[in-house]
């Protein structure tokens, strides 16, 4: 349909459309950055979806039974801005798509979910947004389930394009989708034959119909500029039982010179293209001017929702106190009161019982407690059930035939699962976790830092955690993962010790509201070395003296997971040759640095020499050893300094010389 | 076909078959470790292929017109090591299959290529052999096109299984091969149903066959134990102009009670399990033995190829002095001569003409002067050409219609373009070099770690690596990922500062044999800072004195990248209130630790205060900052400690503090 023909037979749809347009041009030309294109070519869609379609009301962007819509290619961002604004967003106002893409805007170049509701997820990173969305699709279909549908009944609506689809993680997100028979879940591709480096055809010539048919999903054709077509597409979307695509032929950058060329997926801000664009358009505004009409018309689309929304309200407010405190506690990622005094007395049987365990195998134990006092929690596994010890009896499987299953088999699919997970806690209401080996952390690792950055509580398992790993070898052994987490700004890592420390990571995982948690588990079996009960959770300080030295200290070992035992049993070396040794258990660097620096004084006091043993590499472990203040110790590492191997986990502390032997002899060398 | 028809009709083939399938399953059993039911299942197809089509010379496995054999479902190494065994390899003896997945073995649990020739890359993580094997098809065609039929042509053969078909990498893999008609590369997919965690089915319904057609791959489905029908296909995928998948549907762990079930995946080692399942083949040989004649037989297929290898010896010989020389230099990864004095006529100039330049820009400078000097590189972006500035005009694009280009469009397909170089690599002849953002280095991370553990030398071409990179925001800045690369071993890191410690990056990386390299670019400018012409290459000494204190010296600035220009200003501001200030750019640490400890001191003395300067993560500074030795220096860093934002490049760097001023007032804090 081209633009003449839309003028003359939708003017109102066109001029609603190009409102879109008009403010992503405008916006792109003030920042002197951004992408134009997208918006430009997808707003027939999105003006169709939100006028007639979309469930939300825009006074109240975060009602809890909205549709969601996320834009997959997040680049298009202003697109996502525009609509909110249109339609009276009270975040999203014009002085912040006037200062797009500018320090302290909420308007970010792509779109982060932290500055204002009805921006579902972070996107910009492509092929993120879709696989989120299948995410948020499993969390809607598990609520409703949950719930009924008088409380939970919506749609995910996801743009995507090109640059998605090519990421492997849509693969992944596709094929999960596919298998779950997510039918709540709608896909509208951007077909608009243009990546940066130009034609799609320069790099890909993969039909996508037949693509999503292969992994069964639900498929239609359309052009992307016809409303009617646009409707009826969704309509069918809509009663389909598979996830839908909707293949749209679109033109980029639409009407203007730039249409249809990888030139106009970028920012155009030359003054005579716009100028001419928006000629073409019929648009004689001023830049970010919408004429009052046409705004009250696109708010009339935001008020269109707020009947269901109200609607909505009583049957929430009809629920039985007790559903409605669990739903609200639920939305607002709170923990039930039970969960402390359940793992408190967990703690307590297991400081006595001191079973020598995999950290693994203590954490399915933990999930074992925890899993029936939280109904939200959502387990999964990339496929390694047995290996990551995340099931436990009482979940059973999520699939098509059973919405109130709480375990997913993602398969063998660790990105896909990460981004799956980001869209559970972005959407609420479930707390996910997934598994995989901590070395395929590097797969998940794209969307493992969108949910650090978009503040999801999403929690990781990742178990087999250094060369303790064994035969598989080194391409299956992590040793410098802890130090990629670490490194990420609002990432907490955990590597606790025993079932103890096991048991308090998973509190602390499961409390976090704005971060996601890593538990860091071991394939091997470890000794319990909290055998005192101590009701604190002593993880929460992030490093605690496990041992105190008897006599003089004068060394202090610090140590975190599978190598605490190892210091311990370094401890008792030294400490028969009378070198008086602390033992510290340090499982978070986070917690520990978020301590004041009295506590972290007394944990690590200047003087003594230090020694620190973990199966990784030392990078990083000098601001602990030599001081945050420097100075403050002489100090050694026993660790990893290069890949691991293939050999029984036994053979390899011993050859990587990570032994209680190897730490005392550190600590002698240094006195 | 089942194994009685097989034993029945096909006798002799049948006992090679199950020479491979007894060898794998003692040597698991023998490791009480390892994955029985890949080799058990995939016997029927590797004899065929290694009998029938397979060229290679068991006696000189690394003859470089071999085709390549890649087994990407790694798990089932003992496939390969038997086969490798089997037919003669000098390397892989019995005594290796007896000690398989033990410490110092070749037989690692997954297969590492820098062990012996045959095992041609290395596995495990799922979807990257798959990846690998569409790059060596890739330097196939390119070095066919350079050189001539009669010096290449080959066949890349790929077992991949369901895991390796799941995993996102294997569709960006699959898009690059279509789009690429790569036609010398077959893949056999291991249609078994079977995963760890149960069912395929659990997990996933896609169409394989479907979704490879979608890529416009040429499919075949067959029986995957029917000698006749692998032939059959083997022949028919050879005719074909793109690339090949022969979906077979094969029996895991066949003929044992665990056929068909995840237990046949893992390790089978069950003593009866193991005689019944030897008894129901008819082979009755002890652990690890293999009768005389059969052994013959296999060392037959083994010698096969030697005609041919000779054959082919002949026709390299026959080439001109020349030629031959170049191709010899390009197999040993070496460069010429040339090169050097080429980049070092190029540095004078630049010390000379001073440009204010991106050093993303100044690296396409850089390239402008090598790719002319060498033919083998074979440069690439993931769909940012225009931002990474990684093609030169003489390159040309590579294509079906055009195997001389030397440059790829990867697509938005990061992962799948580094595990591709990685296949490049170590196929051997061509310098692949590829880019993206610095930030996606989260998407390529599983393939990157891999080009490290496999001695694979790519080089990343990492541009916008900061908050530099401006309005894009922090979906977009990297600021952990200096220190995600630094942690990981044999990888090396360089952040030049200015065009002239670009090229001396590019030298660098071109000249690694055994390890990849990552070249760390800015978006913004950057002033020359190398103002004055060194003859030698001072990136290779990883950190030097840039600028000397005048007066007593009683500050070190440390900085890499964009940052030692805001240390040269810092050092300004010092000087004038007569601080007197050493400037170190230190471009790579993993080049300055292996420089002597003597060089080291020189450049960072014990005294003067520290403060390091870097828009990324302190995380591992402290080893500088604090001193290798500990108790060296008072110590400051200016950088990030949180995620960037969406802003004007300038904006941000003020936001976050990253000035000369900041710097200075770190010292002054410090003094």
């Amino acid at each position: 349909m081209d633009i003449s023909d839309l003028q003359a037979q939708h003017p109102e749809h066109w001029r609603k459309a190009c409102a879109i347009r008009a403010l992503a041009m405008d916006a792109v030309a003030a920042a002197n950055s951004g992408h134009s294109g997208m918006p430009m070519g997808m707003a027939d869609i999105a003006t169709v979806l939100f006028e007639k379609h979309m469930k939300f009301d825009a006074a109240a962007p975060g009602w809890p039974d909205r549709d969601r819509f996320i834009v997959s290619n997040g680049h298009g961002s202003m697109l996502l801005y525009a609509a909110l604004y249109l339609t009276g967003s009270p975040e999203i106002t014009l002085d912040e798509i006037r200062n797009f893409r500018q320090l302290g805007a909420k308007t970010a170049g792509h779109p982060e979910n932290i500055f204002a509701d009805g921006i579902e997820v972070t996107t910009g990173p492509l092929g993120q947004g879709i696989s989120n969305a299948v995410g948020m699709a499993i969390a809607e279909e598990s609520l409703r389930a949950r719930y009924g549908k008088k409380i939970v009944d919506h749609h995910t609506y996801v743009f995507a394009g090109d640059g998605c689809l090519m990421e492997g993680v849509s693969h992944e997100a596709i094929g999960l989708a596919g298998r779950n028979r997510l039918g709540k879940l709608i896909v509208f591709f951007d077909h608009n034959g243009i990546t940066i480096d130009g034609d799609v055809a320069l790099a890909d010539v993969t039909d996508q119909a037949k693509r999503f048919a292969a992994a069964d999903w639900h498929v239609q054709e359309i052009d992307g500029h016809d409303p009617d077509a646009i409707d009826a597409a969704i309509a069918e979307a809509k009663k389909a039982t598979r996830p839908s695509v909707i293949v749209a032929k679109t033109h980029i950058a639409l009407g203007s010179s730039a249409q249809d060329t990888a030139k106009g997926h970028g920012a155009l801000t030359d003054d005579q293209l716009i100028a001419d664009t928006k000629k073409l358009y019929g648009w004689e505004h001023g830049p970010f001017e919408v004429p009052a009409d046409l705004k009250a018309a696109w708010e009339a689309i935001g008020e269109r929702g707020q009947a269901a929304h109200l609607a909505w309200k009583e049957r929430f407010e009809a629920l039985s106190d007790n559903r409605k405190a669990q739903l609200t506690r639920e939305w607002d990622r709170g923990v039930p009161k039970k969960l402390a005094s359940a793992l408190r007395k967990f703690k307590k049987e297991m400081s006595q019982e001191q079973p020598k365990l995999a950290t693994r195998a203590a954490s399915q134990k933990a999930l074992e407690v925890i899993n029936p006092i939280l109904p939200e929690t959502i387990g999964g596994s990339a496929d390694l059930t047995g290996s990551n010890n995340t099931n436990t009896p009482d979940l059973g499987l999520f699939g098509p035939d059973n919405r109130k299953g709480r375990y997913i088999h993602y398969g063998i699919r660790e990105h896909g699962m990460a981004a799956a997970m980001n869209g559970m806690a972005l959407h609420g209401g479930v707390k996910p976790y997934g598994g995989t080996f901590f070395c395929f952390t590097d797969y998940a690792r794209p969307a493992m830092r969108l949910s650090a950055l978009s503040h999801a509580p999403v929690t990781y398992v990742m178990t087999h955690d250094s060369i303790g790993l064994g035969e598989d070898g080194p391409t299956h052994q992590p040793v410098e993962h802890l130090a990629m987490l670490r490194a990420t700004p609002n990432m907490l890592v955990m590597r606790p010790a025993d079932i103890v420390e096991t048991a308090e990571a998973w509190e602390i995982a499961l409390s976090q509201t704005d971060r996601p948690s890593v538990l860091v588990l071991t394939r091997q079996g470890v000794p319990t070395v909290r055998t005192e009960h101590k009701t604190k959770n002593l993880v929460s300080q992030g490093a605690y003296v496990l041992a105190e030295a008897e006599g003089k200290r004068q060394a202090i070992l610090l140590a975190t997971g599978s190598e605490v035992s190892v210091a311990l049993a370094a401890r008792d070396k030294l400490q028969a040759d009378g070198i008086g040794t602390r033992v510290v258990s340090m499982p978070s660097w986070e917690l520990f640095s978020e301590q004041d620096d009295s506590y972290r004084r007394r944990v690590l006091p200047g003087g003594p020499v230090r020694v620190a043993v973990e199966a990784g590499v030392k990078l990083g472990w000098e601001r602990w050893l030599l001081g945050e203040r420097g100075r403050e110790a002489k100090a050694g590492f026993v660790g990893m300094s290069s890949f691991g191997a293939s050999a029984p986990a036994g053979d390899l502390f011993q050859h990587f010389g990570i032994t209680p032997e190897a730490t005392a002899e550190a600590v002698k060398a240094l006195l």
